[in-house]
């Protein structure tokens, strides 16, 4: 039995968040973003259109704030480059799509949209990601467009306190991060489709084409039938407990709800050794939003409750 | 109960294979690299070394033959390049490590493994693997070692007849290809440990970065304390289908066996749309080598029985 007609819940990233470092007049910035990309998904949806819409939608106005590690805001590479993931997948098709290291493209979301829609592919990665989604008539932005002074000094930082960790062989450099800005959306639209999308400038300061489990279908994205999916927080242990297929499959086979499934799925991350969050919607449009650190941006909506934004546990 | 002290399957990728297109040299050619990888493998578990050491060893037998889609033999991009993917995956802690678009290194099975014991990632694709690759010391070799001229003929022949299609908006131009020559290996060793790795040149003609399903953890190529798992064929279904997560979910939560939740996934797959096949083996040492198309070169060994190599169904 449907909940609700539709629903839809997102995120703009889990981590460390410090009360202390984040003025009010910050704190409604982010949460005016958030209710922002809420209004634009509620409004594809209660139009009658479908769950990848407007989970493009979302992400697009996410994109376009700097305050997110995606699109415009994005981190910067031990380079000082910018290099976005993003992926898409629709659930009754398991249709999807996914770009990595996108230097120049606006909005990388649909970039991943036009891979599901026309290029017969399901990822394409760096210079020919790019160059398709030119051809696909995505429009690009100059570096300049993508810089934030706040990321040019986290990475100036990062550089300083890594150096040495991340010249050397240490098993998890990704550990030093402290806030994720990995954006996602997951939504149920009024035909009982379900969507998931996820967009990211990575890991600040990262090296070697390193690439996190954002455009990794299965690990931070997925949507079938049963549940879709966004993750966020490090990416590489998301990737090794292949965390969002895993919650399809509790579910599935265990018969386990939203919640039940994505918490055991978080438990199974921190054994690895990560932290980060998920959001998790199934196609009577229960909605779970856990995460094990201090804070995750977040918000939910659907046709029978108003918009819902939170930062912290409380 | 365990069935054998150690056990061991690859395969040298699935296909049309028609058998009128080889003779019997050539055959014997084939046949003749895959025991060449299978006593490489059996070698490291015969001597209490681990399912990972085995899994790259085998790999790197067939990396280094050009009869195989990896290392030299790699097919060729639509410009004409090399581009080769690879992954690999240890069992017990689910630390993984894989490489896109690698251009110049000799085996890049090595260089996966590598990325997972000495980057702190898990993914790392295009110039920066590259990069790291060279950083850990793997051996690279120039443009002409890794050509053959059957694959440069079939990239003039997949030009010819696919420059339409590739050019346009076609739903599934990796319906096009015949054989796909990606090879893979899963092993259990004496220690009760299992490890998986797949390597690729991916698809002859392709364009755009794409990357397919083997360095995707969970698509491609995965191991757990369940099951190890290496797939090949159409890579754009595997990874919407999860494959190799999927088949470790259907085992734990299912508890089918390794031929019952590799032959349900194979068939979601071609509901998808794809084609291949899968090597599967368990903790016990069973392991079952599905496919779906003409055929599938393959081969296994074990504590208990001799090597065994295969191409077509029957």
């Amino acid at each position: 039995m449907r909940r609700t007609d539709f629903a839809m819940a997102l995120h703009g990233g889990a981590g460390a968040i410090p009360r202390a470092s984040m003025s009010d007049a910050q704190e409604a910035q982010y949460r005016a973003v958030l209710a922002e990309a809420l209004t634009a998904g509620h409004r594809v949806l209660a139009a009658g259109d479908t769950a990848l819409e407007a989970v493009c939608q979302a992400l697009r106005v996410m994109e376009d704030s700097p305050l997110f590690n995606a699109g415009r805001g994005s981190v910067f590479t031990h380079k000082g480059e910018i290099e976005m993931d993003a992926a898409v997948m629709v659930g009754r098709t398991r249709a999807a799509g996914a770009v990595c290291q996108l230097k120049a493209v606006k909005n990388p979301v649909f970039a991943a949209r036009a891979v599901m829609e026309r290029s017969g592919h399901v990822l394409l990665a760096a210079a020919g990601a790019q160059a398709f989604a030119e051809s696909a008539g995505m429009e690009t932005a100059p570096p300049d467009y993508f810089r934030t002074e706040e990321r040019w000094q986290q990475l100036l930082t990062a550089r300083g306190d890594g150096r040495l960790a991340l010249d050397s062989d240490l098993p998890n450099p990704t550990a030093a991060e402290g806030k994720f800005g990995t954006v996602g959306a997951v939504a149920l639209d009024r035909s009982g489709g379900l969507a998931a999308a996820t967009s990211t400038g990575g890991m600040t300061n990262k090296r070697w084409g390193r690439i996190g489990d954002s455009p990794i279908l299965g690990a931070g994205t997925w949507a079938d039938e049963t549940v879709a999916v966004s993750a966020t927080g490090v990416g590489e242990m998301f990737i090794r407990a292949c965390a969002a297929h895993e919650i399809s499959a509790r579910m599935r086979f265990l018969h386990e709800d939203v919640l039940r499934a994505s918490s055991a799925v978080l438990d199974d991350v921190a054994r690895l050794g990560g932290r980060g969050g998920l959001i998790v919607i199934d196609a009577e449009g229960h909605i779970a939003m856990p995460f094990n650190t201090a804070g995750m941006f977040r918000g939910r909506v659907s046709s029978a409750s108003d918009i819902e934004v939170a930062i912290y546990s409380d």
